[in-house]
């Protein structure tokens, strides 16, 4: 980080404590290791951050908030189809070093959510509105809101497992399954049991 | 557990350790907490094993003998047709407090496999014995083997999902995605791409 040490904000505390969260757990995200890596004292944490608590709960607004603002700007992009939409989501767990990062900031809190009330309602906001998103782009494309929302779910789902199963199946392969959810949730089924009833 | 303090074997020590794997984290794993938990002193951890690495390594090849066990033992189970494992399978993360249990005790295991080479190793095994094994069943349905991994892929990545998003949905949704997935994973997609050269 290019700041002067006493100019430190918030923020600075919040991306250093993510990366520690990213590379161990919340259980490493302590003040002392924090200003070990800042490279400030222990007290300095107490300018910005009430105690450990306020912090974790800073993080976790934070990650929430980007996670939405992601979904509202990627949603309201001029100009995307809704198919379009559906294809750049599939894409998102194969977009390189950023994506990965994203993804296991991401599996760090789901771990942390397992223990923690307040990071399992975090979570749970930001599943249930990249869920409706999702949603929302099937129901664009003329699917049922009861099938637009199993659509959803199985695209999202599949995006999970892209990260979670990230060894299995050679680079060829990632690419021939993104293809195949891809056609097969896009593609109409005249014989759903929602919709020949 | 009903056994008399000095009959403790290594699987009492193991079950114990899964135990706080689940509940805490593999760090909260440690011979002092276990011997507090089984009630019985420290030393006597040493009778079955060699150190802690001893013990995390019996644990893991414990979960992962016992995740193959299953698969090959569900796919040698006489007169099940290749739909009703594919329906089965589908069922598994609905089975109540015991899947519940499974699937805790799973997610506690991809958060350690995170940090640690050896479970990582036991988990993408695991991973990859259970892909190969749905593939198996599709391909058994009459799926090319390209194809049948594809679907495969799309069905563990909903099963992983459905234990990753529990609350998302009411009951009535989550029965409604499961039937979702049944059919449109074993209807045969003529228009594949993977299928239409």
């Amino acid at each position: 980080m290019s700041v002067i040490r006493n100019q430190l904000t918030p923020a600075d505390w919040v991306a250093a404590a993510t990366h520690v969260l990213r590379d161990q757990s919340i259980d490493a995200v302590r003040v002392d290791v924090l200003a070990k890596v800042l490279n400030v004292t222990r007290g300095s944490f107490y300018w910005h951050f009430k105690d450990r608590q306020d912090l974790l709960e800073r993080m976790l607004t934070g990650w929430r908030d980007a996670a939405t603002e992601q979904i509202i700007h990627r949603f309201e992009k001029s100009g995307a189809t809704p198919q379009m939409l559906i294809k750049e989501l599939l894409l998102l767990p194969f977009r390189g070093q950023s994506a990965q990062n994203s993804a296991a900031i991401e599996l760090a809190i789901r771990e942390w959510a397992r223990r923690d009330d307040l990071a399992r309602q975090a979570l749970e906001q930001v599943d249930a509105q990249r869920l409706a998103y999702v949603t929302r782009c099937f129901e664009a494309l003329g699917f049922s809101a009861a099938e637009a929302k199993q659509r959803a779910f199985m695209l999202y789902g599949y995006m999970l497992s892209e990260s979670l199963l990230r060894t299995q199946g050679t680079p060829e392969e990632c690419q021939a399954r993104r293809q195949f959810v891809e056609h097969t949730l896009l593609q109409p089924s005249a014989q759903a049991p929602q919709t020949s009833a």
